[in-house]
C-alpha cells in the first residue's frame, strides 16, 4: 500500500489514452500526468535528445511523488527506457514490452507488423524486444510520420488520409501480417482507417495493455491503492491553444486540473 | 562597415532558404544561423512558448558577434519580432513586411490570400501588417499546417499532397484572390501542387523580399561587409536523422559547418 500517485509521462497529450486506461482498470489510483507540448514531437528527433527530455520528465514526476513511473510515449519508451530505469530508483515501465506480449498471444503465423514514428521504428526497439520473447517471429516495421499531424489535424476520415495510409501500409498488407501493432498513442484513433485497408486480422492497441502490467507490477511491489480518490493532475509544459479540446478527445473525460509547468529544459 | 557576421534563427532548417537567399544578394557577408530543431515546430505551440524560444535564439546569435538579427521563421516573426527588437540593441528583422510590401506591389485586384503554420494565421499578424499599408486591401488567411509535415515527408507530389492542398485551399480560390503569399519557409517546396490548384495568379515567397529588406537596411546602419568570405556557420539544438539531407535541398548547397548547441532551454 502506498497513496503517492502514479506518474505517467508523454511528449504531449496524446498520451492521455494510456490515462484512459489506466483509470479505468485502477480508479482508485491518484495520478500525476506530464506532456512535454512545448518540445513535441519526440518522433523526429534525435535519440540523445528524447534521452535527456524523457530523464527530465521523470525526475519532475518524482520530485511531486511519483511512486512509479509509466513511460507513455513510444518514442520515449524506444530509446529512453532502460536509462530512465537505471537512473532513478522508481519503478518504471514504458508501452513496448505490454503490446508486444499481446501481440504475440493473438498472432497464428508469427508475421506481426508494427507502425510508429520514424524514431520509433528505425530505433529496432520493437524488433528487439519480439526476440526477445519469440525468436521466430517475423517482424515488419513501417514509420508513419504523417499519421500524426493528420490526428492533430482532426482529419480521422478524409480522402487524403486514406491514400496516405495506404501508401504506408501497402508493404505491410503485401506481406500478410496477421496482426498490427499501433506503435504510436495517436495512431488508435486511425483505426478507422487502417481497418479499410488492412482488413480483418488482429489489431493491438498497447493502452490497455500498459494497464494489465501496471496492476501486476504494483501488486508484486506492494505499492497499490484502493483508497485514493481516483484524482488526475495534468501538468503541460506548454499551453498551445487547442489543447483542452484535443486532451479530452484522448482522456474521454474533462480535463480538471491542468497546470503549466517549466521544467529545467522548456 | 562591420565585419561581424549576420544572425539567423529560425524553429528548424527551413529558414536555410531564407540563408540561401541572402548568400545570394550578399555573397561576402559571413553569416551564423541557428535552427531550434530540438523544440520545433514552432507554428502549433503557444504564443507565449515562441517568444521565450525566440529570445534565447537571439541571445545566442548576439553572444556569439551577430550584428544583425533576421528572424527567419514566419510563427516566431508573427508573434515575437516586437519583443525581440525591444529586448535587444541589435537590429531586429523579420519575414512578414518584406513579404507584404511584394504583395501589395503585385495584386491589381487587392484580393490577397496568406497561408502558413496555424500560429501565424490565427496570430492576425498578416493582416495588421497589410492594414499598417494599404487600408483598402482585403486579406484572406489560411493555416495549412499538414503542408509542414508533407514536405519533412518529402511528398511533394503524392496525391494525397494534391487532395490536402484542394482542401486548404478552396475557399481561397473561391474567393478569386489575385496573390497569394507564402507563409511559411516550409511551403515554396510545394510550389508545383499549389499553382495547380490556384493557376495563374501572383506568387510571392518572402525569402528574397528578405534578402532586399536587409540589404537596405545594412546600408542605413553602415554595417555592410564586402570583405568578408562569405562563410556560414551552422548551428542547431538537436542533430536529427536527417538534417543534413533536408538543410542541403533548403540551403542549396552542402551544409559545411554544423554544430549542436545547448541553449539554455534546449
Amino acid at each position: 500500500m502506498n497513496k503517492n500517485p502514479i506518474g505517467i509521462f508523454d511528449s504531449g497529450i496524446g498520451g492521455l489514452t494510456i490515462a484512459k486506461e489506466i483509470r479505468k482498470i485502477l480508479p482508485k489510483e491518484d495520478i500525476i500526468y506530464l506532456g512535454d507540448t512545448a518540445r513535441l514531437p519526440y518522433g523526429t528527433k534525435s535519440i540523445e535528445a528524447i534521452i535527456k527530455f524523457s530523464t527530465e520528465n521523470a525526475q519532475f514526476l518524482i520530485s511531486r511523488g511519483a511512486k512509479f513511473i509509466v513511460i507513455a510515449c513510444y518514442s520515449s519508451s524506444s530509446v529512453a527506457l532502460d536509462i530512465v530505469q537505471k537512473r532513478f530508483s522508481v519503478p518504471v515501465i514504458g508501452v513496448i514490452k505490454p503490446g508486444v506480449k499481446k501481440a504475440l498471444e493473438l498472432t497464428k503465423t508469427a508475421k506481426i507488423g508494427v507502425i510508429g514514428t520514424t524514431l520509433t521504428i528505425y530505433s529496432g526497439a520493437y524488433e528487439k524486444a519480439f526476440k526477445k520473447l519469440n525468436k521466430q517471429c517475423e517482424v515488419l516495421g513501417r514509420a508513419c510520420p504523417l499519421f500524426v499531424s493528420l490526428v492533430e489535424e482532426g482529419w480521422f476520415d478524409h480522402p487524403a488520409t486514406e491514400l496516405i495510409a495506404e501508401t504506408y501500409l501497402k508493404p505491410l498488407k503485401e506481406d500478410n501480417i496477421d496482426t498490427l501493432l499501433l506503435g504510436c498513442t495517436h495512431f488508435p484513433l486511425l483505426i478507422g482507417v487502417i481497418k479499410k485497408i488492412m482488413g480483418d486480422i488482429n489489431y493491438v492497441d498497447a493502452a490497455r495493455e500498459v494497464g494489465v502490467e501496471l496492476v501486476q507490477e504494483l501488486k508484486k511491489l506492494n505499492l497499490e491503492n484502493d483508497q485514493g480518490n481516483g484524482n488526475i493532475s495534468i501538468y503541460l509544459t506548454d499551453l498551445s491553444m487547442n489543447f483542452k479540446e484535443i486532451g479530452e478527445r484522448f482522456l474521454g473525460e474533462p480535463l480538471k486540473s491542468v497546470s503549466r509547468v517549466s521544467l529545467k529544459g522548456t
